[in-house]
């Protein structure tokens, strides 16, 4: 047998204790998978006292994680610490640059510096692994880096946030708003204190650039991403979509046009019968088109523990296997420059739902300003019976035909201006592939 | 750069030719991924004349595939003859005997032999890969292999065959019989001349005993699948499970038990709204149930050029990439036996259809043989409406409460012996889990 690969962990939240727990607990499989024993030498994290239910007998305790950087006796640092900055990018530069190898599940990191760490990874010769950052349990990582190479992948699209999966179907099975729901989720702990990374499609967005790379092999290009949450999202707009066929969720979706690659995270009206729209829960799901393959779907818990924890072993493996490849499908040298499509000739057909004033003349104003911006309408609802008694307004939903980005851009900001609507109205794209 | 991998296909099928395609039209992009060129050396095939639409020009044509296995100027044999026995297993054997890697599609041959087979790969340090063998373009190999190695799996559970769900969701969609289809099927070419291995579930049931070993870390033990086919399937029993709320599908499940693995492809009544029901067409899909990862669903082609040859393609960019690991999860030597678990404990709800004859004390007399046969009854379907006109008979069906495999085999028995029972019995297992 060859030589134990010796590990240092830096962090020991939920992720770290999961991933020193599998070490000790599947020890003898895990060294005959391998071909070598998985040794862990050193640990990292904030508090020593604090008791985590974890035997760290024999293994050294460093205060400062960037210590593991350096340390001889590591070939392998785990970096779960989070943050595309600070001591999680110093120590996973620092271990590169030292020619340690490096597993991470920092999706932000990933989407920030990947491509910069993963170009000197490949000059020193050791991995730079992350099948934990994106879509937790899922080898979605794996998937796109090795399993799909044959391919042109066309598009990417997932529900990457399990938050906002969990949000929106509480509302959907309960009837109940956005705000109520988020504040059941943090108490359950399901969504964080400040939970504006989640719910307004950060976190997504971080982890559909990273795919996007994968798929397309470009450098990550989240700056790119055009993001918008589930905020305003209400229980009205979930029951008409329901009405029509649909489920909202927030996707994050990549396309290769002839223009360039577009990355969008927002919700999205998805056709009930589709794979994603019966993703439900905290669970997340990747569907992915290629030109050999056709369609793929990958569903399984995004977060958690146990789900991240495995992803965090499998590169553990790969690496005591003896597994160094690029980090990102080509040698991040060989990534080609990102190239933004102008959004602006992206169609689709739309979700438009605003509160209006009850009001003769109204309904020919808002038809006539859409057939202006060139919106040709669908479908109309609108119900007395939902009329607000103190303002005098109700909604209005019109599903559109296929249209311009820009023309229901312009249309939006005409609605908004018009005095009989309240607000600035919500448009939501409706995906009719259901991305498959 | 490294030097060029040189690969020798045996087998110019569809995916053979799918292969060669890729190999020339993705030629960059490979060898950046791959860090050197993947080079076509030679090829050998039947029919040397036939026009296939690919170019050979400066590829050596071998009429004996063997040749390959001894050539000095390839390092990569592609296996796509098929058959477990034959010129197959010849190749492979003799070529992973002269330490030559092996890419297969093979499903019989690595459900048979593949773990000798691995035992002399892994002598030799070469690799035996083998991901289209099972669920086409899905990467389900990669999965289990390396996506996953932190768990313990206790189930496994698959759309295997495309042939029979692609049957079976046209006997849904249409109303058309089993015999009908299945003419359709073939003519389309869905379906071989002698569709036995499909329909009779042995396809699958290789499929299954391949994922059951890298899921269990056991050795491949093929002859302890349980199979059962869908001919008996009838539009009527399609009917009956929609109308209690599920799909009937060809379903491989192995699963972990305290007495051993339990391996068996038959058709199952699965509920409606879980992952593998909505599964359609000649769509393949794999649930599996880690304890770390929880459920986890991997839907997609499962046969067919272009995701076959992707995923033969996969398996070369990984010889490519230098990655040689053990083709069974662990290395061949440190699989654990086979253990059949005893069938006869396996509890299960169950679906039970027979044609019956219309006369007083008929339900009376089965009701009390299911009874005590230990068989529980939740629901009793009979309609005078179906009674066949020219036999006095109508279809009968019950579900069962859960039962002991063995008594449900003890019912069965007793019913075919029955005067007022027309044959043995349908059987059909309910999957109330859903396998998620």
């Amino acid at each position: 047998m060859n030589k134990p690969l010796r590990i240092g962990i830096a962090g020991l939240g939920n992720v770290g204790v999961g991933v020193v727990k599998i070490l000790a607990e599947r020890k003898d499989f895990l060294a005959a998978a391998s071909g070598r024993a998985l040794q862990l030498v050193a640990v990292s994290a904030r508090d020593k006292a604090k008791d985590r239910g974890i035997d760290l007998a024999g293994v050294r305790w460093d205060d400062d994680a960037r210590a593991l950087a350096s340390a001889d006796d590591i070939d392998v640092v785990v970096e779960l610490i989070g943050g595309a900055e600070g001591i999680a990018r110093e120590l996973v530069d620092q271990a590169l640059s030292n020619g340690k190898h490096v597993v991470t599940a920092n999706k932000a990191l990933v989407a920030r510096h990947g491509v910069a760490q993963a170009r000197v990874a490949e000059q020193r010769g050791v991995a730079l692994n992350y099948e934990a950052a994106v879509a937790g349990g899922i080898p979605i990582i794996k998937a796109l880096r090795e399993g799909l190479t044959a391919n042109e992948i066309t598009s990417v699209a997932g529900i990457l946030n399990g938050t906002c999966n969990y949000i929106l179907t509480e509302m959907e099975e309960t009837g109940r708003e956005f705000t109520d729901v988020l504040i059941d989720a943090q108490a359950l702990g399901y969504a964080e204190a400040d939970p504006s990374f989640d719910v307004g499609g950060i976190d997504a967005a971080h982890k559909l650039a990273i795919l996007a790379s994968l798929a397309f092999g470009r450098e990550v290009s989240f700056d790119d991403v055009e993001v918008e949450g589930i905020e305003r999202i209400t229980a009205s707009d979930i029951n008409f979509a329901k009405e029509f066929g649909y489920k909202i969720k927030l996707l994050g979706i990549a396309t290769l046009g002839e223009d360039g690659i577009s990355q969008r995270v927002h919700p999205t009206l998805v056709p009930v019968g589709t794979p994603l729209a019966a993703v439900s829960g905290v669970y997340n799901a990747v569907a992915i088109q290629g030109d050999r393959v056709g369609s793929l779907v990958l569903e399984g818990r995004g977060a958690g523990e146990g789900p991240t924890a495995s992803a965090v072993l499998s590169d553990i493996v790969d690496i005591a296997r003896g597994l160094v490849m690029p980090s990102f499908i080509v040698p991040a040298s060989s990534l080609k420059a990102p190239a933004k499509a102008k959004s602006d000739h992206v169609t689709s057909s739309y979700y438009l739902r605003f509160n209006a004033a009850d009001r003769p003349g109204t309904m020919a104003e808002i038809t006539k300003a859409l057939a202006q911006a060139n919106v040709s309408i669908e479908r109309i609802v609108q119900r007395g019976e939902e009329k607000d008694a103190a303002t005098g307004r109700m909604p209005v939903v019109f599903m559109t035909h296929e249209t311009e980005e820009g023309s229901m851009r312009k249309a939006r900001e005409e609605l908004a201006k018009h005095e009989d609507v309240a607000g600035t109205p919500l448009v939501i794209r409706i995906d009719e592939s259901g991305s498959r």
